[in-house]
Formats: structure tokens, sequence, C-alpha cells
């Protein structure tokens, strides 16, 4: 029954959402490496795929793949030759950005344009209330090599970096990052800050 | 007179375009190269510097430095030794995004964590009403020489990507980038959409 708790409820949701202006989602992103036992629904994970897909590129000539990984052997495989990805353990899914060397713009590119969809997956992620961690695997060469040998990877196809989701099981306060210092004006001797 | 049925159904409404923006923001997103006269606030580049600010980083390294630059003499001459810098002519500022190889935690991350800042800004810009487009200096070798001897960057600091902005004056459609043939599920010959 609909009362006027609940609609003031509702309200409240409102207005905090209302607060929340689209470069907060920028600024309130973290690396999230701990998550709840909860799988992520398929059109999540769509929804992540589709915001990858949706990055700039040089061209246009969006050089990438992807890779949905939520077999825990294949995590654990992973875990065992990356330093840094043991939250794969309690993770849901990870998705693999990969570049496509035959449809880069040009040689290097890959590189750049993965760079965009890597975020778009992380901020998509966090504004959809789930937990993502970015794993380096580009420019480390052996992690490529164990990646492509792992997921059988064709030549042409380059492993850039491994996201790891799932719903947070923790929360991070936002720090301040903000850096006047790192900010030049027309010329690199010239503060914008003065 | 209204009822409190109608209230309520009204609100969910409110709340379920609500939940929407975050995403549509990375997929409306576009490239923007007509830009008004109108020259954007101190307050809007701010922004735009804290979202870039505010991108992962490898080992939370921040091995960036950006140059806001509105100075119509050097977007002429970048004009002059960039094939794709035209839109500049109409832009209000530009930011160079820069890696810097000292900060960065190791050979060759400064280009991955660019990418990231890179697209922070871009998104930034779009959710702010701005138009933005992304104007690439690496990995050309001669680009980026003509960026670092124009605005003098020190050896140690590589120039990434400049990304030009104005009030947009021109409108782009949102077109259907999603393509399933590009994911994979736990192996590379395991289509994720069948």
């Amino acid at each position: 029954m609909t009362d006027l708790f609940t609609i003031s409820s509702l309200l409240n949701i409102v207005i905090n959402r209302l607060d929340m202006k689209p470069t907060d989602w920028i600024i309130t992103r973290r690396s999230i490496r701990k998550y709840t036992e909860k799988k992520i629904p398929a059109e999540q994970i769509e929804l992540l795929l589709k915001a990858g897909m949706y990055a700039p590129s040089a061209v246009n000539k969006q050089p990438w793949h992807f890779v949905v990984i939520d077999d825990h052997n294949i995590f654990d495989e992973i875990i065992a030759v990356h330093p840094n990805a043991a939250m794969l353990k309690g993770a849901s899914h990870a998705i693999l950005v990969c570049g496509d060397l035959h449809l880069q713009h040009d040689d290097g590119y890959w590189v750049v344009d993965c760079g965009a969809v890597t975020e778009n997956i992380l901020l998509a992620a966090h504004s959809i209330g789930l937990g993502a961690c970015w794993i380096g695997i580009h420019p480390r060469e052996n992690r490529k090599a164990a990646l492509r040998k792992l997921l059988d990877l064709p030549d042409y196809v380059e492993p850039y970096a491994l996201v790891s989701l799932g719903f947070p099981a923790e929360e991070k306060e936002t720090p301040d990052r903000f850096t006047p210092g790192k900010v030049h004006y027309n010329h690199w001797g010239n503060p914008y800050f003065k």
C-alpha cells in the first residue's frame, strides 16, 4: 500500500540522485577488490560491454575484443601467474580487454584505444553499483603471454587489461587527488593555478 | 485530485530515468568538432582537470601533467603541424594530457595511465554540456616532438593526447556500436552471445 511515508522515502532517493552529478561518478570511483558472493546478472555484464564499445578510437576503428570470464578455474590459473590478481578469488566476473592488431588504425594505436575502453567499463561498473578493479596486463610481456596461452588468443590479439568485477564488499572514501601544481598554462613554465 | 498511487508511479518513473543517467553519458558521448564562440568558464576547466586527476593509475602513481591552452596563436601552430587538429580553430580551450616518465610505475605505464585520464576528461566534458574531441598525439613521434618544442616540455614529459573543447555547435546521433561478435566467453573460440 502506498502511503505518505513511502512517497517521502522515494523523494529522498530522488534528491540524493539529483545531488550526484555525472562527474561525481568519475570522482568517486575507486578500485574495489572485495566482493560479495552475489553473481552479476547477465544484463549488467552486457551493459559494461556496451560501455566499452562506445569508447572513442582512432579513425573509429574500434580495434578491440572482450573475453568475459566467470570460470573460477581460469581465475585460479591467472592468480598463479599474475602477482596482483588475488581479488579474482572472490570476483563474480572479469572482462579481459584486448586490442586487435589487424583492426587498429596504425601501429601502436590499439594501446591508446583500449585505455578508453577499460576506463568506460570501470566507470559504468561504478555507476550501476558494481565494484571493479583494473588488473594491469600491458605492457608486461610475461603477463600478456600467460593470458594469451590460457585463453588461446590468436597472434593478432593483444591482451591489454583485465577488469575484475563483483558486488562491492568494501567501501572507500574519496581521497583528495587534485594536484594544481601539475597544471600548466599555454607553456610548460607557466603554472595554471597561481 | 491526484491520488497517492499516481504520485508514487510518477516518482518511480523519475527514479528510473535518474538510474539510466551515468551510463548514458558514456553511450551518448561523441567527438564534437564544431563549437560556438562562447568561452568555457574557468570552473568548468577546473572540473575537467579534476576528472582527469581521478583516473586510476598503476600503483596510484598519477604520472601525468596537463597543459591548458587557450592561446589561439598556439592553436594555429598546432594546426600547422598536425593533420587532424583543424577543429582547434573554433575551440575555446584545449587540454594536453602528458605522461611523466619519472613518476610512472615502470617503463611504458604512462601510456596506459594517460588513456584513462583522457577518457575521464572527454566524459566529464560531455556530462556538463561541453563538446570535446580527442586529437591523437601518441604514438606519432613527429607530433610528440612538435608539441614538446611548442610548449617547451622537458625530456621526461611525454605528450599523449590533446582534447579540444568548446560549447557544441553540432549535434550527433548515437550510433549502434554494439558488436556482440567481439565478445568471447572464457576462451577465444567460445562466443559469449550465442
